[in-house]
């Protein structure tokens, strides 16, 4: 039997907890012999959702927090003050050994600061970037960083390049992944100062892929595998291309439903735009990984369904048996001897 | 018979060179007679194109420029090299006083350039921005800098917030417009650098109405009316938008044809559809505004058609008659006097 995943499942926090948090679980054990999941939360109520199902119960099991992080805390303060929260606690018991990652769909801010301050940067890793899988038009992109340090060096987006290609290849399966970094124009010499910093310092990675500057305007097509970018500008990117393809699709939504004929006519397209948009839904690839802590920490979506929830456990087991974290420690002990 | 405004039209440089740009003029000159039409590039060509129509002769006039700009040129080079170039000619006629703007459809770098170095800054302008207006789901909004003036600082930022205000109110027609400062997050704390200095700043300017920081999510649906950004990130907004909403479409095309009863719906929903799609038809707002120079310079897009082009003539005629600049030079010597 091969060796099993543990993972920590913060089941309060998100906008369907812990109902869809607690059927994600279910439908992962079910699935997957080799899969633990410790579901952590108010536990009356985790336990009157897992009295819905059947399930192999010896592959789940509940640990009470009695508090909870909401989106309305600031999260410093939160991950401080709110030690008996679903969140402080699995990152704690993440900390020490307990489980192979932890899944939340909690406050961004908050999975953030205390994935830092509670489990820890790697040894030789400068920041922890937040790195979203994002589809696009031709598969998936990975979009790196999307997190809360803002103002990154040159140095930090070079080790994003790194952990992303890592990630992007065997996580995602993305053989000798590309790798561009966001400006605006092809040009090498475009650009603002950390990009102009950084282009140089990629093309002479030579364990990764680098093709060079992409623009905001291919994004949407995959151009790159792994897409790299300061944090403010990730976010900007993330949030927009979620904000944009909304606003669209309600929009030809109400279109459609404008006339009897094209009310009618669009009965009959349905099925087919939503085959569609379905390309871009984010929850078939688990959530976004926080690189270069010392465990794996997964942010999902704060209205993250169980189909999410189950694909973010996955995750986790393809992390662990693709030893990701080793692959990255590999990488960047031979780049400090190379210095 | 009120004022003549003239325009120079750079007829170069664009997809659709020369033929929509000369396109463009005859139908503006038509519709407007107190317009007039300078039309720079090859002679030739465009009295060729000018031989297809009727229109009233003695308000359009050629003035011949032997070179051309092309995309594959390097904007500074370009703007030093080329001085026979229908840019570099229409801009110098603008820095002499021969009109009251100049639109290019031509490279977007050499227009930047050019405006900067040859039709020159307003004094105490500190950064002349580019400021495309952009569709949302609610009516348009201006996203103020996209230019290539990348790295800005705080007070860029506050007066591109007070011109972006001014153009808004008096070309657009929006009273009082909304000021919001993009950001990854809703609170004041949140931000890089150089928004967490240019909040406060925008928070005390008496003369817009602040509004806070948006989110980029909130973009598209119109959060604010003017959008105040660093180039860098405005022009990944503005490319990103491009980019998304031209992947949506084509995809949603390709998946209304997938099957024959969605065929048959798609030609049932395709007038409704054009509607809604028309919304983010961004000709129908002219170009992108270079504020801040001593005369307008519009950017149309380089694929920019006919209606594009009229509409940007228009737009100068607007400016023009608004006395923009005007208003800027009055917010500009008021703000230098409260210092």
């Amino acid at each position: 039997m091969s060796e099993v995943t543990k993972v920590i499942l913060d089941a309060m926090g998100g906008d369907n907890s812990p109902g869809e948090m607690v059927l994600g679980a279910v439908n992962a054990v079910k699935e997957k012999k080799d899969l633990f999941v410790y579901i952590v939360g108010k536990e009356d109520d985790i336990k009157e959702e897992l009295a819905k199902y059947e399930y192999p119960a010896d592959q789940i099991e509940v640990v009470h927090a009695p508090d909870e992080i909401t989106c309305h805390d600031a999260p410093v303060m939160a991950i401080k003050q709110k030690k008996e929260s679903s969140m402080v606690v699995g990152l704690r018991m993440l900390k020490e050994g307990k489980a192979d990652g932890f899944v939340s769909p909690g406050n961004s801010g908050a999975v953030l600061v205390g994935g830092q301050a509670i489990v820890g940067r790697m040894k030789g890793i400068e920041r922890a970037p937040l790195a979203p899988v994002v589809p696009t038009i031709n598969g998936v992109s990975l979009l790196i960083d999307c997190g809360a340090n803002v103002d990154a060096r040159a140095s930090h987006l070079v080790q994003f390049a790194k952990m992303g290609s890592i990630y992007m290849e065997h996580v995602i399966g993305i053989k000798n992944p590309r790798v561009g970094i966001v400006n605006i124009g092809a040009e090498e010499e475009k650009g603002n100062a950390l990009v102009k910093e950084t282009f140089p310092l990629l093309k002479e990675c030579k364990d990764i892929n680098f093709i060079g500057s992409i623009e905001a305007r291919d994004f949407p097509y995959g151009a790159a595998d792994v897409v790299v970018t300061e944090a403010f500008v990730g976010n900007v990117m993330l949030k927009l291309s979620e904000g944009l393809a909304s606003a669209l699709v309600k929009m030809i939504k109400q279109g459609l439903t404008a006339t009897p004929i094209s009310t009618l006519g669009a009965v009959m397209v349905k099925p087919q735009l939503k085959n569609t948009l379905k390309i871009f839904d984010t929850t078939e690839h688990g959530g976004a990984p926080l690189l270069g802590l010392n465990s794996l920490v997964v942010k999902i979506h704060g209205n993250a369904t169980n189909k999410e929830v189950k694909n973010a456990l996955f995750q986790v087991e393809s992390f662990k048996k693709n030893d990701i974290n080793g692959k990255i420690r590999e990488h960047l002990l031979s780049e400090k001897e190379d210095v």
